[in-house]
């Protein structure tokens, strides 16, 4: 396997002791994230867009429509830089200085390709979805040639990435941990509810188990089952 | 008060449907967002960064060390990308291709402007602790002069700014109703569990009601109680 690139970029500078490099870490960051942000340079200027991902081994996939001005930017070849950030808990100083945030993010700096093949097209759209929820590609109508046409599909090598982690209770200056307020953790996580039927739902269809008891997203591969 | 502007920059080109630009729905989502990605370009090459934020008024502020890369690059007046993402739910259709997901994101472009006086900087970060949990200020040790001047504070006007919105059922195409397939949305949202006591709190004291009944974060004023 291909070592993650520490770069100049990729190197965590602020709260260096955050910044992890472990290819493992990462792949679990982007894994666990409904959404990344990417950011994209156009006329020297700054553009962040959040999209849904999907990392299948060393790349990271997005799509969207042809007409997508991040998706038509990065299909130039410009560079790209795609941030998930997994927010876990606020982190109850007793001062207000020591406040901090639990949370895990990973940055990947890289040059998309564009992904032209509709077969491979089709493994990437059944890698997005069994991302974001495991189970539901066999319980939908598999997109069309047409569909598949009208889906922009693009990747990046995750090469040049780090991750920067904050867990634990907070950090206090040693004279503060006598003082009267209470200080911890108050953990937070993206959490799902009941489903909600469509309206025009057939009568008698049960939502399946991978919508009821949703358990988030997780890792996929390009093996159509 | 002043108009929200819309720009060629703003103006959401993809589903323009979903692009919204009222003040009180931009505000909205600033206010319930956990953090913003901070978008801003080095020697032409984008970095997304994640921060927390805070709106209050018509300006957003964001906070941190004196030697962070992304807050020295503002303090330069250049360019920058605010984006904060809420994600509401999975749109599940009948077809893979018609799959979705709720969410609320609002996206700011304009120019930083560094706080220096430490009054107003002490005013900021009241109004950062009281967005993310209400009430918890006045149980904390507040910043000395000395950590004033060790926390780097900038502020960008909010008036480049839009917000893009999906809410509700799956859209299928009108054939694939009939489909025999569960459809409808699982409903996602940050919710908070019970408060982590520091290990090295002081006995006897519980985690006050805003920690133990965290409601989510909020709209915050620069006043001080």
């Amino acid at each position: 396997m291909a070592e993650i690139r520490q770069t100049e970029r990729t190197t965590v500078r602020r709260l260096a002791k955050r910044g992890v490099y472990e290819r493992e870490l990462i792949h679990a960051i982007l894994d666990q994230g409904f959404v990344c942000h990417v950011g994209f340079v156009v006329d020297g200027k700054p553009f962040v867009i959040p999209t849904i991902h999907v990392r299948v081994a060393e790349r990271l996939y997005l799509h969207g429509s042809p007409a997508s001005r991040m998706l038509n930017c990065l299909a130039q070849g410009i560079e790209a830089c795609v941030t998930v950030t997994l927010i876990d808990g606020l982190v109850l100083a007793r001062s207000a200085f020591h406040h901090s945030m639990n949370y895990r993010s990973a940055v990947i700096f890289g040059t998309a390709t564009v992904v032209d093949d509709s077969g491979e097209k089709l493994r990437v759209l059944h890698s997005l979805t069994e991302h974001l929820i495991k189970g539901r590609w066999q319980d939908t109508r598999i997109p069309t040639p047409a569909e598949l046409k009208g889906t922009m599909v693009v990747s990046l090598p995750i090469d040049e990435a780090s991750a920067k982690v904050r867990t634990g209770p907070p950090l206090d200056d040693e004279e503060d941990y006598s003082l009267p307020f209470w200080a911890g953790v108050v953990p937070l996580a993206m959490t799902p509810s009941a489903p909600i039927h469509d309206p025009r739902l057939r009568p008698g269809i049960e939502p399946p188990s991978y919508a009821a008891n949703y358990p988030g997203p997780g890792t996929a591969s390009l093996e159509i089952d």
